[in-house]
Formats: C-alpha cells, sequence, structure tokens
C-alpha cells in the first residue's frame, strides 16, 4: 500500500481493510496521527508484540535530502538486498536526516475475528506470569498485552465520567489481552477459555472476563486508552516512557516507585503500558489535593531523573516509544556510549552537513 | 538470546529450542553458515514470510569499527527510540563497514507442529492463486511457500539417486507451502483439507497430499532442498536471485524465459524459489548433452543481463537476498539511482574513510 506522508493512520488502516488486508499499527483511539510521523519516530502502538513497531512495517520509502534531491524507495520489494537498506537511515530519525514525504506499507493477512480478554492480577510479576503463559499456549495467536494498575485504573473511573468498573466495581491491576483469530478458528475460544481457568486455578489471576461482544471489547479498550486523558483532567503528570527486558519490568516498578516515593512521599504513580514490549508509561502525579502545576516544578526533573535512572540501571531505555525531541536530548547525550554518539554524529554530519533537518532535535 | 558470530545458524536454533522457543531463521539443509555471514547479508531463508528476514530478527549487535573501536550493542530492549537505530547500518552491509562479532536474537513462540502440503500446479500463475487463497484463509499460519518447475524436480530426480517424484511419478510444477500450528489447534488440519478440496474442485490445483509424518515432510523438503545440488550435478547453471512483486512473478518467468530461449535455444531453465516473498531462484543449464562449462563460457553473460533486465523492468532487484558482493558490483553501479549510490558512497567515506572494511565488495 503507498501512501503519502500526510495519510492518517485511519485512513491507511482503512485502505487496508478495503484490499482485504490488515496494516496492524493502531493508536487506539489516537488514531489522526499522519504516517510521516508514524514513521519518522518510529511509533509503536498496541499490536507491536504480533507485528513490530513502524520500522517493520515499510517496504519503501520516499524521502526529500537536505539538499533538496528526493531519494526515491518506493519499492514493493519484499526481499531486496542490493547495497545499504538507506530506507533504515530515516525511519525513527525524527526528521533530523531527511523529510519522508511518502511510503510503500506493508501489510498483513487480515485476521477474521478477535479474543479479548481482561484479568485481574494482585501485581505486576503475575502479569508477567500471565504473559509468559499465553505465549507459551498461544504463541503468535497474542496481538497486545496491556498492563493498567489500579492507580490508573482509579484515575480514568474518577475522572472520565462514562467509565466503570470491569470486576464489578474492584478496582485492581488488570492485564488486557488480545488475541486474533483467523476464520473458523473456533478452538481458539476454548484454548483462551481453558487457560484462563489454568491461571484462577493456579492463583496467578484473581478474576478474568473474555469479552463477548464487541461493545464490551470496546469499553474494556477505553479504560486503557483513556489513561492519558485522565491523568490530564487530574491536573497532569510527569510522565515516562521507559523499557526492559520483560524479566526486569516487575523490579523497575518497585525501584521506580520507591525512589519516587522518596523524593515525594504522597504522590501517586499510574503505571501501564505495553507490558508485552518490555514499555511502561510510568507518570507520577501529585499527591491527591496538592496544586498539579507547584508539584511539577518542584520535583519533575528530580522524579525524571530517578526513573531513567532505574531504567537505565536495569540496561534499560529512557525512551522506548516516544523518541528523543527536544526534551530528552540531555539525556541521550548522558546516557549513550561515546562510540554511539560518534557515530550519529558522523551520520549527521554526513547526510545533513549543514545542520538543516529539524534543528534542535534529537541531536 | 545473545550469540558470537561464529555461532552457526543451527547452534542458534538449537540453544532456542532449549529455551522454550523458536529462531525462526533457516536454511534448510545448509545450516552451518555462522551468524556473523548470516546477519551482514540480511539472509532470508524459509521462513520469510512469516518471519522476515535476518534483519528483521535482531535486536542487539556489537560490531567492531573499522577505528577498532567496539559499537557495543548488545542490547535486547524490543522497544528502544533513543537516536539512531545504528544496528540497521551493518545488518546487510556485507561486511563494510565495520565487522558483526556478536548479536541477540529475537525469539518467537515454539510452535507445536507444523502441517505441510503439496500442492501439483500447473504453472507459476495457479501457484500465486493457491498463494493469496492460502494467505486469506489460514492468514498468517503460512510460514514457508514455496514454488518448484517441473524442470527443477526433473533435475533432483534424474541427478540423485535417493529422490522420489512425489505424484505417484508425475513430474509436475508444485508448491510446498507449510503452516505452523499451536498446542491443540485440531482445526488447522481441516481447515488445510477443506481448502486442499476446494483448490483441486476450482481446478487451481490438479493434486495435492498432506503430510502424514515427519519422514513425508523431510522427503518433500529434501526435494526442494536440494536443487541447487542436482544443478551442481548436472554440470552447473547461471544463477539468478531476483525478486519482483508477487503479482508480477508470473510475468518475469515468461518474459526471462522468452529471453533466454533466443538468445540459446535449447538451455534449460530450473526455476525455483520462495514464491511468497516474491522471489525466484531463476537459473539456467546448457542443453541436455552440451558442455556446461563452454555454455557458460559462452553465454552466461548474455543470459545474465537479460534475466536481470526481465526483473528490472518489473520495478524487481537483480538480488533479492544473496547480495552484492563482488560478482554485481557492476550491476549496482548500474541499476541504482545516483541519489541512492551517492549516500551508499557518503555512508561509506562517513563510517570507513579509508576503506579498510572488506574491500572490492559492493561498492
Amino acid at each position: 500500500l503507498t501512501v503519502e506522508a500526510g495519510c492518517t493512520l485511519r485512513d491507511a488502516q482503512r485502505a487496508a481493510a478495503e484490499a482485504g488486508l490488515l496494516f496492524p499499527l493502531s493508536m487506539g483511539s489516537e488514531e489522526t496521527c499522519q504516517l510521516g510521523g508514524v514513521l519518522s519516530t518510529n511509533a509503536g502502538g498496541l499490536a507491536v508484540l504480533r507485528y513490530g513497531t513502524a520500522r517493520e512495517l515499510v517496504l519503501g520509502l520516499e524521502v526529500v535530502l537536505p539538499d533538496g534531491r528526493i531519494l526515491d524507495g518506493l519499492s514493493a520489494l519484499r526481499k531486496n538486498n542490493t547495497g545499504y537498506d538507506l530506507k533504515q537511515l530515516f525511519l525513527g530519525a525524527e526528521g533530523t536526516l531527511g523529510v519522508i514525504t511518502a511510503a510503500v506499507l506493508k501489510l498483513f493477512p487480515r485476521p477474521h475475528s478477535h479474543e479479548t480478554v481482561l484479568l485481574a492480577v494482585t501485581n505486576l510479576r503475575a502479569a508477567c506470569e500471565v504473559l509468559v503463559a499465553v505465549r507459551a499456549t498461544l504463541g503468535d495467536c497474542v496481538t497486545s498485552f496491556e498492563f493498567v494498575t489500579h492507580e490508573a485504573l482509579g484515575l480514568v473511573l474518577r475522572h472520565l465520567p462514562d467509565s466503570r468498573a470491569p470486576f464489578g466495581g474492584a478496582v485492581t491491576h488488570f492485564v488486557l489481552l488480545e488475541l486474533s483469530v483467523r476464520a473458523g478458528d473456533t478452538h481458539l475460544r476454548s484454548a483462551v477459555e481453558a487457560l484462563h481457568k489454568q491461571l484462577l486455578d493456579d492463583g496467578v489471576v484473581q478474576d478474568g472476563l473474555v469479552a463477548t461482544n464487541e461493545s464490551q471489547r470496546a469499553a474494556w479498550w477505553r479504560l486503557r486508552e483513556r489513561i492519558p486523558a485522565a491523568e490530564r483532567a487530574a491536573g497532569g503528570s510527569v510522565k515516562h516512557d521507559v523499557s526492559v527486558e520483560i524479566g526486569d519490568l516487575a523490579q523497575l516498578t518497585e525501584s521506580a516507585a520507591a525512589a519516587v516515593k522518596q523524593l515525594v512521599p504522597n504522590s501517586r504513580c499510574s503505571i501501564y503500558g505495553h507490558i508485552g514490549d518490555g514499555n511502561l508509561h510510568f507518570n507520577v502525579l501529585a499527591a491527591d489535593g496538592a496544586d498539579p502545576l507547584l508539584f511539577r516544578e518542584q520535583h519533575a526533573a528530580a522524579i525524571s531523573d530517578a526513573v531513567h535512572r532505574c531504567a537505565l540501571a536495569l540496561g534499560g531505555s529512557f525512551s522506548a516509544e516516544h523518541g528523543v525531541g527536544q526534551l530528552k536530548r540531555g539525556l541521550l547525550r548522558q546516557t549513550k556510549s561515546p562510540v554511539a554518539l560518534d557515530l550519529m554524529m558522523r551520520l549527521k554530519a554526513s547526510l545533513d552537513p549543514k545542520g538543516l533537518m529539524n534543528p534542535g532535535k534529537m541531536l
């Protein structure tokens, strides 16, 4: 599927569907972003576990170079090992090496339907246990595996009036997972139900539901997708977008939560994210009733420093999916190895010697 | 999974299996290649349709740079958008920018078992019809989709004494496809059989078999994998590794076969490959009884020129998976756009200004 950079994610998804296929990149409710930005930031989204990030969903690119020439790479070939794969330079480069103007997107067979499962867990360790069990049993059918803490769920329930707690009002940590189903695969439902029962019996999950209709599925996804809006309604948060290996996720949240509590004892952590990809949004809000602006002014820098330190100490990343931009340039300089930084500067100098492209970003 | 560059593909597959997971890159019977080479050439193999090429199966890389410094990128993070993704520079660069010394490989849930299907078809167009039908019905379960012409099969049957024709002795074009099955998915077998019956009823395929045991599966794969050995036993061939969009495959083989017959009327074409990826091996042998060495000496250059022209005229590639090396440097210079060539030269000059890395290759 060939699209221009200004095409929205939603339009790309629709065009793929009209061709009977799937463009699997999805941001949930925020599908009005444009492909140029999606590709320049190597966006992730809700189905990375199964389909990869934006970089993995591109076959060809057209790029305007800093000197005005056009790199015409709008090829739809699946395999082409003739020289350096130049498109890789521009994917995720945040516009600092050239401007992506069009792309050929990779499409996939369209799943016939979905199974959506909501599981109540007592902590992130249990959620990671569920992930291992689900992938071992159901394998690559798993497209999304999201974790939401009861604090994040609580913010949604409190600040977004039309939302409802899923487990009869109990506000728990939960896992939201989705599996894609091929046509006629009636067995997946029973496999999901068997696994669900096993997880309940083993005490790994406390409660669980399998969606019986689309509106139930949509309601559960809204609980996940509206967390950023709820944080805004609560006065805003100090946001982080960290990743570690999946086995280190629980340790990351424990150590970061402890560090944050030590800095600002009454602050609230809203933690959620794509744990199937090792990626958590670890956001921190002012104490209930405290002035959120003042809180951020006084504590944001120290809190971010502490959270990023915890991720980096585990070999993690301070920007799993949101990139560097202006805000995290200092972090990039502080944390990348001198060799990596030198290579980045050499690439930039080689492709954009006059520094024309998106100045002040990333490097 | 972290491996050193000297680790063989087979060892990587075994280590993944011991961890209960899958490293899906597979070259069939030639698993003694080393990961350093596999990654430097962005190798493809037999499961690209489902899992991608080598580039897509790497999370982190360690590289020795031309100046002796080490780029330590042995990270296992699934998502990390902090600056340029430097490993992409070295994957598929054929060692011209640095030496890959170790890698972190991406592993996948291990399928429980396989379904292997062999279908007799009358031509490549029918094989492509099967591909579309199979992907529409069975979706991402399809891991391999290989096509073999009766000429290529004939070479195997004639030159490799322990091989046997699959359809009761009839030597036909065939499609070999494989689907991965998760634990307990008993439905896939019946879906495969229903599709098989439908394709027979519609006249798209002439005959078909679903493997009932591992030795049958292995025997069918040997027919595919031993074609290169059979070509060698027949005196050698003029080899091509071309790709086009899947919809153009039939036209490619028709126009290339016509061009070759015009150049050397009695030559034989051995055509086979990964048509699920749009990638064909279009190999040409001397007429039966003719001196193969003399044939190659006299005709190889003109034949290759004609076959590559046919691929390029369809927007295709002259090297889908085997890279550029020494042999195809001229082709790269002739066929890449000046902008792309200039960018490649700039990358090379920027990272390896003294031209120390694998001189004489690719550029």
